[in-house]
């Protein structure tokens, strides 16, 4: 398959064909002796993207080991990594009454919330079940306390919906636990499973928290922008569901007397005030500033620690990110 | 805390003291650095009834070892099993659109649906981190295979939702993996953790199948006849969500020419209708018996391969479900 890494490089090659092994492992582990599960699974298509936790915990490995013959508990470990993903991506929907997703129909608006809240279930479950046959029981516990952490990410969140006072380290913790704890996750395993030492495990983590909190801001930023095409689902769905983000907090904590203001733009769902508001500060310049400075510094943090093509790539790869 | 087994009895009180360390290890477990995850958990008091799983579990260890030191995993365990169950009816409220779980209302209905949604996510993911504590892997496949299979009955059975053409074996095979598979998989965990003997694991196994089956005829029995009062919640929900229960099935299958008059009344939602079609058939007391002999083969069972106060004591515990 495509990967996010350069397809002409070893690297990149590489990472194509184990993508490739991650995908039958899943496709296996997935087939359900009840047709009705099976059919319900073959919706998922449209949620499989480019594979950027798998593809993360495979290169953490690789930069470990750039020659060595990698174990099929890492493969499996990469898989667990993206069914955890999709389940959240399925429940997300629900929770964000989405209809649209890389520019197809969600679960939710083609079979209802309970089979999409049930898919969720079973996938998560299923990830649970994979992660297990590694039998590695301090894996299975770094999984388990990654899952309680999206989760809380999440309670946090929607606890907060509508909340103009939210402040930049709620924010960052809320974005930190719904999608940059996984991301390290990933990086972390790939770096267990690999024998890594303190300081490379650390590193890694450190990287997949910079890049996964990058991630997340980005996202964000194109949600308000409403750049639609680039994110193959509707724009200004933060707004509608009361998600305060990153450009409009930090508008908020330079001018606090523009909450009322913002409180009512939230309750009216009034997009065209808030880009107004926006497009009027330079809070969108900085969160621009924010997600290019934390793709630099993870750049930075693992290219002190490793240094080879794996390495090189990862910092290349992640640096798309940029805006 | 109050149990199902005769107080009175050193089994009774054995098993009060030993789900009181559950509901411990479970609140400890379940404390979140966020209030706002903490806040939503507190909710969960509504949904906590006698135990019946975790129950099940310790004294399915404690069948194998009457006297013996128990040690703290089959604790632990117990508050899995419980973890699970609790998560599957947050999320089954969900489905059911339902109001009132034990005459108080549902966390779907206090909190909504996404916070509901949220809640049975974190109680899984709870559940897996749990016990991949006791570090035993083949409890956790166990584990895994067992919340595959729950989800997989609610996704058949959400597929099957107004099917009048749902045979006796579907339907025994929904109820058998959404209710009866987490039950035996309790005896079976309760056994495995005492170093039970294949014939005893088995026979904890079927056991805790043929419990399980008759739990949800009986429960689905409640539902038709209506019997609020014992069940805590609105009656007629099977009906209104399209779940054909036994007695429509036997109904249907001695005589089906009754389809379509069927079929016009699960889309009505006519519940009048419903109760005076079975009403004059013999196909109520033919799920009483049904229930009845299920217990009894259960108990019978048992008996062949244990015979102690605890085993006499679990057999008292089923013989309550009888109708």
């Amino acid at each position: 398959m495509k990967t996010l890494v350069d397809m002409g490089s070893p690297v990149g090659a590489w990472l194509s064909n184990e993508l490739d092994s991650v995908s039958s492992i899943l496709s296996d582990h997935l087939k359900n002796k009840h047709h009705e599960v099976n059919d319900l699974c073959n919706e998922l298509a449209t949620y499989r993207g480019k594979m950027l936790r798998p593809s993360l915990l495979l290169l953490s490995w690789r930069a470990l080991h750039p020659a060595g013959h990698i174990p099929n508990s890492v493969r499996i470990a990469a898989g667990v990594v993206e069914l955890i993903h999709l389940a959240t991506l399925v429940h997300d929907d629900v929770l964000d009454e989405a209809d649209l997703r890389r520019g197809k129909q969600t679960i939710n608006s083609l079979r209802g919330n309970e089979a999409a809240v049930m898919l969720g279930d079973y996938l998560l479950s299923s990830a649970f079940l994979l992660c297990s046959t590694i039998k590695n029981p301090e894996l299975n516990i770094l999984l388990g306390k990654i899952t309680n952490t999206l989760c809380a990410g999440e309670v946090v969140q929607l606890a907060n919906r509508n909340n103009v006072g939210l402040t930049l380290e709620q924010y960052y913790q809320i974005i930190h636990d719904k999608t940059a704890s996984l991301i390290a996750a990933c990086c972390e395993m790939g770096g267990v499973l690999g024998n890594g030492n303190t300081e490379q495990l650390k590193t890694l983590r450190k990287f997949g928290e910079g890049v996964g909190t990058a991630f997340q801001i980005k996202d964000d930023l194109l949600d308000l922008l409403e750049r639609q095409e680039d994110i193959g689902k509707p724009a200004g769905r933060d707004l509608e569901k009361g998600k305060l983000t990153l450009p409009i907090i930090l508008l908020l904590t330079t001018n606090p007397s523009l909450k009322n203001g913002v409180e009512e733009i939230v309750a009216n769902n009034d997009r065209c005030a808030l880009r107004q508001l926006v497009d009027s500060s330079k809070s969108v310049e900085a969160a621009v500033q924010k997600v290019n400075s934390l793709v630099e510094e993870a750049v930075g943090g693992l290219s002190v620690v490793f240094s080879n093509e794996v390495s090189s790539q990862m910092c290349l790869m992640v640096e798309q990110l940029k805006v």
